[in-house]
């Protein structure tokens, strides 16, 4: 299990890379029910997600080898394992399936990192990364079921705690689980833990209803950053204890929250970072008055060419 | 002159009705030369700028007439005063000059006030508000020159201090300077404040040169915003004492500053909004290692389809 230590090292060593990244509070009428709302905006880490802390302490946790380092993603965890590969000084080979948006396969090739398209799904980009791996003795580094990738996650948690002084509920999005793990293993018990899905990825939420991790089919508009086929092991184990409500949004309550963000907070949201905002201004979590929420905006790497589109 | 007593009612009276906007602390080599540097995104202040600090201190400053409020304004004014009207329940029109951009009047037009088009320029629009005003017996709520618009404004710099240990410098953009001016009167002469404008719009700079205000002609990128013929009297007085350095910087300069806080932080800053980091982001202001620099990205009314596009 990840402890509150393993997060506190995690956060001393990649804190020279990383940003401390801001918080929005917003109005406590802004959703019908009293009670303070943070944003915590994520979005604006280096890279545009929260990839790089756990990228980052993957990296420094362990001597790199001659080979570099190996990942297989759909886009923004490649995207910070290039860039933390470049910032150290190594090489990065990201294997991405086909689903990989352009931008963020633009985005790959701007960062130095030789990208490899291997298959249409993440699990067959993971397993052509493991293979390649075996052969030229790099450090793989995965995206999510990880000790130091989930403890780099949680770092997020430790800034909450210090930028906010009363927290009773955090909202975020889950794909494999690694950023939800990070900060409910930060958080006792006495922070409720709300999981947010697309409908079309309910990844976690199968796992749970049926007790342990199990393949799920995904898609839809987040599939390129939440589309996991199946829960993590490390990551589970951590979820089912302190998740608390795992909440399931369509399609359109992501798009109309993008939309909401920009319109209300000049916030750009790819989809799989609007998932949480959407669960609370949708009404699909359903806030008790006086509580205190965090939304966590956990990336950005939309084009922003789709958000100032109009809704229809 | 503008006291910081001013500013300080002013955050009393404005409070609930804006944002306190978050501070991105950025790698110190980020631009060349070692030293703190502070993003204070205030593009993400109700209604996209800076301008309601300074509306809603004028409307809750005075009695509020049976006939209601009016501006004149290129946009972000305009938008505040419509927003601050409609949030304390009085009618607002205001008079646009026809260079408003497509965005900033369905802006307008969403938020429910009386829209008028007059003439090309700015000085146009508010001769024709302050007839009709002078008709209708609304408020006239000035875009800067105006004690309690000032120190609306200067509450940014009071948030500043709060969240930041060590301030050497402010950079910020002027037009009417008003926001300018607000900043500069909270700050004492331990804070220095450096002005930056579009070498197309230079209001503040030639009224430095010859000591008093002057008609410029403006033009270009940010004119929409920071377009405003002659610098106010009220905001003159404290720039000339206060501003220790005056920047000019070109439309290539702030296109690629817009461009640059989406690549680098995924910020989107109107033209207007991006001209203070490109002082920075550009190497027109020349820090000095060590030095503590905040830079205020003042607006975010862009059409976000705008940012995404190739650079060339």
């Amino acid at each position: 299990m990840i402890t509150r230590d393993d997060i506190l090292s995690a956060a001393r060593r990649i804190s020279p890379y990383v940003r401390v990244t801001p918080i929005l509070r917003v109005d406590s009428q802004a959703f019908g029910v009293p009670g303070n709302t943070y944003l915590k905006i994520e979005s604006l880490q280096v890279t545009g997600s929260f990839k790089p802390r756990g990228a980052f302490n993957r990296l420094l946790g362990e001597p790199l080898p001659e080979a570099g380092v190996i990942a297989a993603s759909g886009g923004n965890h490649g995207i910070a394992v290039a860039h933390a590969a470049r910032t150290l000084g190594v090489k990065a080979e990201i294997y991405v399936p086909s689903l990989a948006t352009p931008l963020k396969r633009a985005l790959l090739d701007s960062l130095g990192a030789k990208t490899v398209v291997a298959g249409d799904t993440y699990a067959e980009a993971l397993a052509a990364s493991e293979a390649r791996a075996a052969e030229s003795g790099a450090m793989q580094v995965p995206a999510f079921d990880h000790p130091l990738t989930v403890a780099g996650q949680g770092t997020i948690a430790m800034e909450l705690e210090q930028q906010i002084e009363k927290i009773d509920t955090v909202l975020l999005a889950v794909g494999g689980g690694g950023f939800a793990a990070g900060i409910a293993a930060y958080f006792d018990s006495r922070v409720k833990i709300v999981s947010v899905e697309p409908a079309l990825c309910p990844t976690l939420a199968n796992a749970l209803s049926v007790g342990h991790p199990v393949d799920v089919e995904t898609g839809g508009l987040a599939a390129d950053s939440l589309g996991c086929r199946r829960i993590g092991d490390i990551t589970f184990e951590i979820l089912q204890q302190r998740v608390s409500e795992s909440v399931l949004i369509s399609d359109q309550q992501i798009r109309d929250a993008q939309i909401s963000l920009w319109e209300q907070f000049r916030i750009v949201a790819e989809p799989g970072g609007a998932v949480a905002f959407a669960a609370l201004a949708s009404g699909a979590y359903q806030r008790k008055p006086g509580e205190s929420v965090v939304v966590v905006i956990c990336g950005g790497n939309a084009d922003p060419r789709t958000i100032g589109a109009n809704r229809n």
